[in-house]
């Protein structure tokens, strides 16, 4: 597989899910095509992902995107692409055991994106934002209140077991999960800047894994690259302050 | 691992999220353990769930359960659950392009059931409904419109694609995903039964794979088992009139 061209399928206005798969590949200093980003003219653009969500019909059809395709196989559903990535970019360690568990907590962290999400459309994700806002701030409350803690302990609690001290989530070395829990930091600092700096205060693991994994040679330069695109008003993460508390 | 003991950790009185587990288990044949729902007295009932998830440390903590013990390995996450169990059950068939596609639809499974949730929990899981019940009014109204019938589209769809006509989503034979479809229309149903015979009418290849699981052997007998559960006011799936419109 070591010749095999990665192209990610992705809305190109946000990181959203796709960001995971992004993570990844930069972390590995993979070459790959994050194909909507391209030039309409040159076969990117938003027509390139729909003709594969509503074009002919194929024998494994994607229900949503993130989409990666390689070879022949085009894969979706995050967890299941970086499922499939993880040994090959590196970013897992060998036994089945460890690939069990990184992918259990990547699916906390699925589940986690949904809550965030939710958090701003609770109705209806075919309405707009105003259009739920009264049921947004009762929901984003409770997220405040109750989800965030638990999520942000449960992964601090993960961290803090490992005796060895590695810092990492997963063995002794970074997977894809780490990339995927400091891009849940970043964007839930983005999104709730005010419970977030209140509820870091007592997760200092959480914290450090977001800084060593921002500080990572390929992350920093990333990160500083046009590739990153910047959180925004469309994405997963959103920063509405009467949502922030 | 012909001899594995398999223990089932879930909730003792709801299907839940534990019954696309026990679909796997039973129509394998195999003899599984459902902890929980074993006399206390005997180390069974919810204390027994509770010590996994709030007991001593340990090497890979759950979130939430399902959870399956076998041996020294503990794995949560329902899909997760499935693809270990998937080969050592026979539920999948062997090569990869095979196990992503199963685990790909059913992880897409797995989002449709959180939206199946939150018709009836919009706001918050730790309020009741009836703290909820305007916003779950709205929310299962955008569900029943849109979200409802864009998952079964897509299955049928998948169903459709299959020009060997097995009638299966995965490969030839009967797969875990199958049996997790299976549960989905059984739940619907019993939870959305006006929209469900109005959308069902146009999805038959839906309802045949329905019917054609619920006819088999193994699930037969569970299902007029005291194993199966009832569908109940507490689960995933609840009916409340005012949500099915």
């Amino acid at each position: 597989m070591k010749t095999a061209r990665y192209e990610l399928y992705y809305w190109p206005y946000i990181q959203g899910r796709g960001e995971f798969v992004r993570l990844a590949l930069e972390d590995a200093g993979r070459d790959y095509v994050d194909v909507a980003r391209l030039p309409k003219g040159g076969g990117g653009g938003v027509p390139a992902l729909m003709r594969l969500l509503e074009g002919r019909p194929m024998e494994h059809p994607p229900f949503a995107p993130p989409l990666l395709k390689v070879g022949n196989l085009l894969i979706a559903q995050t967890a299941n692409i970086l499922l499939f990535l993880g040994p090959r970019l590196g970013l897992v360690p060998k036994g089945e055991a460890s690939r069990i568990w990184a992918l259990q907590l990547q699916l906390t962290i699925a589940d986690w994106v949904v809550e965030v999400h939710d958090t701003h459309h609770p109705i209806s994700g075919s309405l707009y934002y105003e259009e739920q806002k009264r049921e947004a701030r009762r929901r984003a409350a409770d997220f405040r209140a109750e989800r965030l803690p638990k999520f942000l302990d449960y992964f601090e609690r993960v961290l803090k077991r490992d005796r060895k001290g590695s810092g990492y989530l997963v063995g002794k070395a970074i997977s894809y999960v780490d990339l995927s829990l400091f891009q849940m930091i970043a964007g839930l600092r983005y999104a709730f800047p005010r419970a977030m700096a209140r509820l870091e205060r007592k997760r200092s693991r959480l914290v450090a894994l977001h800084d060593r994994v921002s500080a990572r040679h390929r992350i920093a330069a990333y990160l500083a690259s046009p590739r990153r695109l910047s959180f925004n008003q469309q994405g997963i993460f959103r920063h509405y302050p009467d949502l922030d508390g």
